[in-house]
């Protein structure tokens, strides 16, 4: 059994990481922290999780992960660097599902505006979209979980930029508020999201670095747009990728060219229509591919807490100990 | 024209207010307040209005009301205490909004937990549940405007009541978030009510006192209960009263009883179902009648902020001044 | 391997029959019917199951289910009849989840308004509402699967019933449309039900003559009433039993009466609140108890498609072959 | 008053009219049709109306218009070019807001793949478009309601293009599910849009041939893409014009641009967001203008029954009568 310790248990992010890791044949939770909740029983909190587990959470000192081999930070970024450091001194693997190890120094201190003092890490951060960098992430030490809108978009237009056959991609991409997080907020507000779709950061979102990052590595010159806005649900993303070829192409080839790209990933699955409900819960990032007269649509479809955060997490831990990357996250989704 | 103010315009009940005076023929509002917001104009918080106003929040100082003959209160129950003893000495009719002078003295004290320091008016407070208090209603210098629930409840059993036929009625309704303010909370929290029904306060919500003050004037004896809860939606209360009678009725007794007791209320409807689609956004109450082996059930649906808030001030304003109950509130609901 | 067969794949039950035996570790599915959809791949039909199931849909002729030691009969009611006793000569046990088993005779054929053609069996069905009937169900060859209202009803109100305290109890039930089924209709068009709160069968619904048949067994003389209404999201039933005990009780001894009532239940669990949230996908029976000086109010969480019909027949699944009735079933709900 | 028929009046644009045409000062309805609901009067179909029309549904027979100048045609293409032709012989001014004169007749027939039988008119079609095309309204006889679609996108982007100023715009919209109509299908069925954004036409939608004719026409060469799709929702369609322009623009130039070209249009409100419960229920088109270094992004929020249906057609009526545009349709948004 692996230990596993998780820092910040009292977000979605967290509970999340609770809920799927009961799935999971070899994992034992150890340890989860909350300042805010220390003493209380997990289940106190999280009371869709009554009966599941025995735990209290503890402070996020490191006494209390004795016996881990492995840390998620479900933390805001600005502190994900504060614990790697220590973590991965002790030798515990760290998967980081903040920003904070996602883009380089300083690109990640301009975007964040935010200094960034943990960077002097004994192992390379790798960035966990587990599909484009498997290999990397077997011998990895410290993940840099994506964010959950690039998950959705780099994976709806990766096949195509590695062929370098793309000039523009328009990402509009359409999240679940539970993205927001569980604090409360105007944009948490019932009200104001009812019976909307709600555009926000609508030319400067922070996860579009992420994109150029990594899309940019696939194919230079590669021009990105993304506006995010949230619709009334609670989870999920779906992204409409406007991809604007270099010269033209028929679906058979661009058929072709994704199921190679994609051999192999158990996560990754072609459909005629990408629905949210097809995926829900669940850890599948599903793909369906339409071509027009003027462009290319690649639609994805992902559960943001899933395979846009913890389930993803989940997956990379998977890869970083050598297990098949399904163990534990091979369930159906819920639909209807 | 008659001048009119609003104490509390930031909130949903005075944002009604204004929508709703949009329409009105007679009407000029003079003043609208926010201490929060003063110096603003109003459509800047109010976007929604932007083309309507060109009024700016004042501070709620009684020098703002010049030329005002009613005011609403639109303000937390414990402030309107306040305000309206002080309109009452100027000769400014009051229309409160809030739970201040809906029940006598001592069961306001006891139930709210406060001492009422404003109740040594000039004016008895009239509960302006217009359709049972019409006559009292046009000689009303200060006006209580009902709770939300206590409105589509009364209104479902009174006619019954009146008979003195209702052994026992059971209240089950169901809210549209907004009836929990503008003001951000775990409650209104968007993943917390998505495809959710919340019961909360289930055997003690504070307007469960307005329905027994009212209906046991009409019966005495009655025997009433009632539990609330929000459904995933911005708008409107359904109320499911379940009736057990005083021996056996029939619908078509029960049917001439209704109609009545609602005769020449202009703002009952009479439908086979009544849906919240067919009320919403305007001061309709519709009410259905289901008569059963074991009981009967009346199913009310109103606007919450309607007839359930702003619109019924509005009824009991044009009562206060001679008009017809309907002015500019004599338009459709918004469907579907 | 326990061999199923499932009959009727093609709807909501159907199709989470097949979701949940994912989770199973102890059963293969063998065969999956559907008239409509005979020869088509069960994914190409249900796409969120994608990956997981290579059969296709058959007719529903007895020959395709050699192997199969127990089929789940997912039809509407009228045609389970015709398929149990066929089943039930060849020794396969029958796990019926429409309404065709759930009554005698009798009072079906009034009900149902339709003759009973199939119940001289070789075996007495077993009312399969596990938790009141565990032993019996052990030892069943044919299980009548309750319906999803009487499910989280009859729970809601068995404890108390069984120490016959209980005078008269209103179910007011709240179901998520997945109820109403795939099938299209002005029920389930989307408009009709956004923002919405639906009684429909406000005092007749069928499933009222279930909850009289279980209450009726604990208590004679108790006294029923019962409205059911959709609301605005998929899953999930919620029910309010307002209860009207025989003298006073207190919550002390209404927790203890419920607690031991319950003992050993793995998927009853007592809450502050019930949330739908809180059971999403699961097979929790969530119940939060409330004392007012009126009554008592039981609100008891299901989601109606796992513990209200698909779930509660793997759970009898278990129970008829010696398995833990948990058994592929002890998983976390989805929140939020 | 101005005698008013419909011809479709069973349907959401049908019943839009007739709760909008509540609100004009000057008309009077005289003739509502449906085939299906001839004899039934019309507020036991539209209950939401009740009280508020007297009329009865008749068949679509000339007869029936005596006193009418003007009829609005609420039915599907293909049948309003039947009845267009007819009425104007009479005299009757026609808006039709089905698509059968939006395009020209060689563009119409190869994306509806229908034969246009009824081009050959005593008047030109008008494409009614209010803000584009006021002058012309103001003489027409046979106007074009434009589409949903269309309205929101083309306004979002046409005084750009009026200054040839816009090289690609990538319109993406979420429209609510009205739009579908009120006819059941899979499409409106509850459980399939619940959670949900589902794309659809994805690159193929033939309102694309309204946006390509309107915004050709003020700038040749530009390039145009367009996907729909439906949010869970009953109202509204939000577009992103995703816009990249020719050269660089600042954001105060474009400002400068769009309150030119809309000044004087009542209807045009220019918001720092663009919120689709800002314009509920009204015949307003919100927009609001981000600047960012990849491109422009205008983001339009219309009703789809209102501006992008019925309520464009009382504007257009409004000119076509030498009213002012906004008569009958000056009031606020329903909002929350």
């Amino acid at each position: 059994m692996i230990g596993v310790g998780i820092v910040g248990g009292s977000g979605y992010t967290g509970s999340e990481l609770l809920r799927l890791l009961c799935f999971h044949p070899e994992v034992e939770v150890k340890t989860v922290t909350s300042r805010k909740h220390e003493g209380k029983e997990v289940w106190k909190l999280h009371s869709f999780l009554k009966g599941f587990y025995d735990l209290r959470f503890v402070n996020p000192e490191l006494r209390h992960f004795d016996g881990c081999e492995v840390v998620f930070l479900a933390v805001p970024h600005g502190e994900a660097m504060q614990f790697a450091p220590r973590f991965l001194e002790l030798g515990i693997k760290v998967i980081d599902i903040s920003a904070d190890y996602r883009l380089d120094k300083e690109t990640y201190e301009r975007v964040y505006q935010k200094e960034h003092t943990g960077f002097d890490v004994s192992a390379d951060p790798i960035y966990g979209l587990s599909e484009l960098h498997r290999e990397e992430l077997k011998r990895a030490e410290l993940v840099a979980n994506p964010g959950c809108y690039p998950t959705g978009a780099i994976l709806a237009a990766a096949p195509l930029a590695a062929e370098e056959l793309i000039e523009r991609v328009v990402f509009d991409s359409k999240s679940g508020i539970s993205g927001a997080g569980a604090a409360v907020s105007e944009f948490t507000h019932y009200p104001n999201l009812h019976e909307a779709i709600v555009p926000y950061k609508v030319t400067d979102h922070r996860h579009y670095w992420e994109m150029v990052q990594e899309l940019e590595k696939l194919e230079e010159g590669i021009q990105i747009s993304f506006t995010p806005q949230v619709f009334p649900g609670s989870r999920g993303i779906l992204t409409n990728a406007h991809i604007f070829p270099r010269g033209e192409l028929e679906m058979e080839e661009i058929r072709r060219i994704y199921e190679k790209f994609y051999s192999g990933c158990y996560f990754i699955r072609f459909q005629e229509v990408a629905r949210l409900s097809y995926v829900r819960g669940s850890n599948f990032c599903d793909l369906a591919i339409f071509v027009g007269r003027d462009r290319i649509v690649v639609v994805s479809a992902i559960d943001n807490l899933v395979k846009g955060a913890s389930g993803q997490a989940i997956q990379n831990m998977n890869l970083m100990f050598g297990l098949k990357e399904e163990t534990g996250l091979d369930f159906p989704p819920l639909f209807p």
